[in-house]
């Protein structure tokens, strides 16, 4: 049987996709039935409520609350979520701010205080639901009265080219914010507040994606002051920020909500949608195919051309061997590699992973690889990513295009769009990171004697 | 039940190395029975030949040499074996000479001139046995006659610090030698030729190991010619180096044989151990303790760092989500990675592997990563590698070790002596590169809950 390896890795991508659609992802993780909404495998009884309201910040957070008014009906009193430009969906009751990303600007301002009123007037009576997705941060923009949004973005700016870690980074960030490191649940409290979670960071940590605003937070004051130091920033920060955090441990600014704090006893967070959710519904049709599925990992992250050689390194052994998987085989991984861009060429992770692998792959019969972004942009480009297989190379040395000039360019876009190999999906409204997709169908010729 | 992780660890990587010990695996591929000599699937009907004589070179050739006479016994004629110093083993009948390695010296010369003398002297009722193993490239010395040995050494020195490929030095390199790239299999011709090969290289490519001396070499003069050409270095190389290519493309130099040349129709090469026969049997281990086992890969090269990062992200996978394989499970692989030093510290790239490892797990139950050179000798040390679990950095950093530090300074055997967690087995008198075993007990603990 000769299969169709490409068209059945996009087939496998795009089962990946769907299950991480936005409104896909709310409606197969909330229903109601009766007076009951069930919101994973917690239940809550409508009838306690006076009022059902959505709030919630990131890309796709118009596509969730479409689907929270899809679900709910009549039982959504009404709310507010901050999108990107132009990331819009049509909705009813919930109302839509458009804001800047990934750079913060006035508008997001304005909006995060309107959604911070919000969520300060709801009672014990209320249910708060908290819509939050990829860019959720930037289009979170509220900073402690005494501090600009542009001094707590300078503040942000040289805490990156320290070399501080985002454990740190976050650390000073949330104590910056009205609004992080679990405050929005202070404001919501004592209203009982679900947050739905889409998650674009590698292995999900709650109170990282988009500086955990309803997620309790062990750092404190002194903590911020600790990564000032440890940096040598105290003195180079703006003066506002350094009279905030002093103020901060004299216990004169108030510190943020701890995870042990009882607001956070009527407080549940579930993730509807990640990487590995992807990955799952990718392998099912890939099974479905008749491959024999791997999920290597939905945490691989590092060097872009390093991940794909060992990506590669894998598939050979399957070809070789049959090991860790006899074909036919599917490997499938997830998560967000980088890139040190050195060229001036056009590219992204997935398309720049794809073109290293091609050059690993070169030769070998009845293989195919796909890296794609799940949010259909991979980089600046309006590719998802690609697709390559044993023959990628030779057939673009015919066209006189030498592979490993366009990866010393950064410039696998245009390798890929000579080849008519890019893999265009448009906008996917979705961002749970990226989706790679190995096929080995031959049959393993085994040189080994032993 | 609580599992001592790190002892079946080593457990596994022991019978891993158990299988690629030489005379071991030499024994297991070769057998006399009656008259008829078993080498893998081959059968050759000893009572056709008047000699057999064993030649070889390598580190691991003395223990395969005396492996040939306990099978062979009265059978064998003579021979001679070509060792690094001090990589003795009692033979009886065939001959051991010590030679310098990894930098070849006059022994060497000598030596290899000895063994082409006797494999010029065989004849058609004659069978040969060469013995290659890790380290035969150096062992093996014998540069055509207008060209001394400091010469070659001075244009393979030329091209490695071009960047060219080892495929391309090999091609150089070929060409100015007397007996690789096929030319021991013409001397040896017609008399009937078996290679048992200890493979020291990613992927076992017979033409690589060691230059290939009884394999046919697609390469040509002009080859040489556009290699040198490509990396600026026809003026460069030494006068007799150039004089010598030169009259090669003229034609008035012996052409390498190539692989279709009739000498190779009684040629047989087997590969009697790589690197994937240690995984497999290190897998068997594995799966005796009762391990859910995947082999992932023989091929994993590339940066240590990064490949560390890869596998703790397979890890941490099985630790969340049971995927690819559920607890209690085990990943092993192999290959050889690179070490890019910066620091001045000592280590090698499995006590490096094992550093970075335990950074990725740190805090993690449960858990348990070894990484051992099959030969013992990690980088310039006395261990073969080292093991590492979740709590190895939280027990540095009570003794005062910053893992960071000693990562950055390329001093990962210091940081593993001070916790006593180096992995010492000793020399073992065999080389198939890099062997690593990850076991996860716990069962996992789905955070997702879509």
């Amino acid at each position: 049987m000769t299969r169709d390896l490409k068209s059945e890795a996009r087939q496998i991508f795009e089962a990946g996709l769907k299950a991480v659609d936005p409104k896909e992802a709310v409606k197969r993780f909330v229903a109601v039935k009766g007076n009951i909404l069930r919101i994973g495998e917690k239940e809550l009884d409508l009838g306690e409520f006076n009022h059902v309201w959505a709030i919630g910040a990131g890309k796709a957070s118009a596509a969730m609350a479409q689907a929270v008014e899809e679900i709910l009906g009549d039982l959504v009193s009404g709310g507010l979520v901050i999108v990107k430009y132009d990331h819009l969906a049509p909705l009813q009751k919930i109302r839509l701010k458009e804001a800047g990303h990934p750079t913060p600007d006035e508008n997001g301002r304005r909006a995060t205080q309107e959604l911070a009123d919000m969520a300060a007037k709801v009672d014990r009576k209320d249910l708060v639901l908290f819509l939050l997705s990829g860019g959720g941060s930037a289009l979170l923009p509220m900073p402690v009265e005494s501090i600009t949004l542009e001094d707590k973005m300078v503040t942000t700016r040289l805490l990156l080219n320290s070399g501080a870690s985002i454990q740190e980074m976050n650390t000073i960030r949330k104590h910056l914010s009205q609004i992080k490191g679990g405050q929005l649940a202070r404001l919501a409290h004592p209203a009982t507040l679900v947050s739905l979670i889409l998650s674009d960071v590698v292995g999900d940590p709650l109170d990282v994606i988009a500086s955990g605003p309803t997620v309790g937070d062990p750092s404190t004051f002194q903590d911020c002051q600790a990564v000032l130091e440890r940096y040598s920033l105290t003195e180079k920060v703006p003066p506002t920020v350094r009279t905030y955090l002093e103020a901060g441990i004299k216990g004169e600014a108030a510190e943020t909500p701890k995870p042990d704090d009882t607001i956070f006893s009527n407080t549940y967070t579930a993730l509807v949608g990640n990487n590995l959710q992807a990955l799952k519904a990718a392998a099912e049709e890939a099974q479905v195919l008749g491959y024999k599925t791997l999920i290597l990992s939905s945490m691989i992250e590092g060097d872009t051309t390093e991940a794909a050689g060992f990506h590669a390194a894998l598939i050979k052994e399957i070809v070789r061997s049959g090991h860790p998987v006899r074909p036919p085989a599917c490997l499938i991984s997830g998560g967000e590699t980088t890139v040190a861009v050195r060229g001036k060429g056009k590219g992204g992770r997935n398309l720049e992973f794809s073109l290293a692998a091609a050059l690993e792959l070169a030769g070998l019969r009845a293989v195919c690889l796909l890296s794609g972004g799940t949010d259909g942009t991979d980089g600046p480009t309006d590719a998802a990513g690609a697709m390559v297989d044993g023959d990628t190379v030779s057939r673009a040395l015919e066209k006189g295009l030498d592979p490993r000039e366009f990866l010393a360019e950064n410039d696998s876009y245009h390798f890929f769009q000579h080849l008519d190999d890019l893999l265009i999906t448009g906008p996917t409204n979705t961002n749970v990171m990226d989706l790679r997709v190995m096929l080995v169908s031959a049959h393993p010729k085994t040189k080994f004697l032993g």
